[in-house]
């Protein structure tokens, strides 16, 4: 038997997100709500590569990232590249930017933080003191925060997520 | 500029999960916990199938699964083939199996279970009643649980794995 069946070929049109740090994929894909998508997508998980050693890639097809999304890929992998592609060529290319203002994706902890106001949330707000490693600071209670300290918001999934409970 | 880079290879040494439910693979990843793994992996989501229309791959390098990510897959995608990979070549292929008996990976939410007792807690065990649709029956409240109704076990998880605070 022969085990030469995936081969994952070039996409016709849509997204390669590529020079992701290596073991972000699947966080990228959570966190951006792509696994959920119902397109065609290839991953690539601790790919070796000349520039970063190693490397995570993921190509999906026939979809376009939008703002948020772009958002969340530049505080997981801040040298990420988005190259779109049409009829199998790139057709643009661009590194993510960390925005200075992050806002609404990331939740302030400290429960009395204006932002988790009961009666008048307002939406959260960090300001982007490092961008690597990252450091972002509350707008409103000045909490500071590295990456692996973040929660961010997110929807609740359907589907095919699965719930877990932790430590059980 | 040419978008031709990403060609995954056959891998020489490792494990193939193929004919996972589409949309199955990452959820998998994430529950074995093999999203966590420091080895090359490619996964293929919605790609074509002629058995099942749609399906998911995972081939990942220099390692092979326990009994406990075994059941996992076997609750998540009954469909799903291990294949054992050696110098490129199958050297064994195997389906997935649902045990009639599912012990400890898997939650009841029944707060007044046996199983959840504060006191003496015992491990929790499931009756598969059914296979496909999946659907099973707690050993001790009887309490009965779909796919979509179940809560798996879990490790924290630690490294790039993202903190999500739900509808905030």
């Amino acid at each position: 038997m022969s085990e030469d069946k995936l081969r994952i070929d070039r996409i016709q049109k849509g997204t390669v997100i590529d020079h992701i740090d290596s073991g972000y994929a699947i966080t990228i894909l959570n966190l951006t709500g792509l696994d959920e998508s119902q397109n065609l997508m290839t991953i690539g998980v601790n790919v070796s590569s000349k520039k970063l050693g190693r490397k995570d890639i993921i190509k999906i097809e026939n979809v376009f990232l939008n703002q948020t999304q772009m958002q969340q890929i530049s505080i997981l992998s801040p040298n990420a590249t988005i190259s779109l592609i049409d009829n199998f060529r790139v057709i643009e290319k661009k590194k993510v930017e960390i925005p200075k203002v992050i806002k609404q994706l990331i939740v302030c902890v400290t429960k009395t933080c204006i932002s988790n106001s009961e009666k008048e949330p307002i939406d959260s707000e960090f300001l982007v003191l490092e961008e690597r490693p990252l450091k972002i600071e509350c707008k409103y209670c000045e909490r500071r925060y590295r990456l692996n300290e973040i929660y961010f918001t997110s929807k609740e999934k359907s589907g095919k997520k699965i719930k877990q409970a932790l430590n059980l």
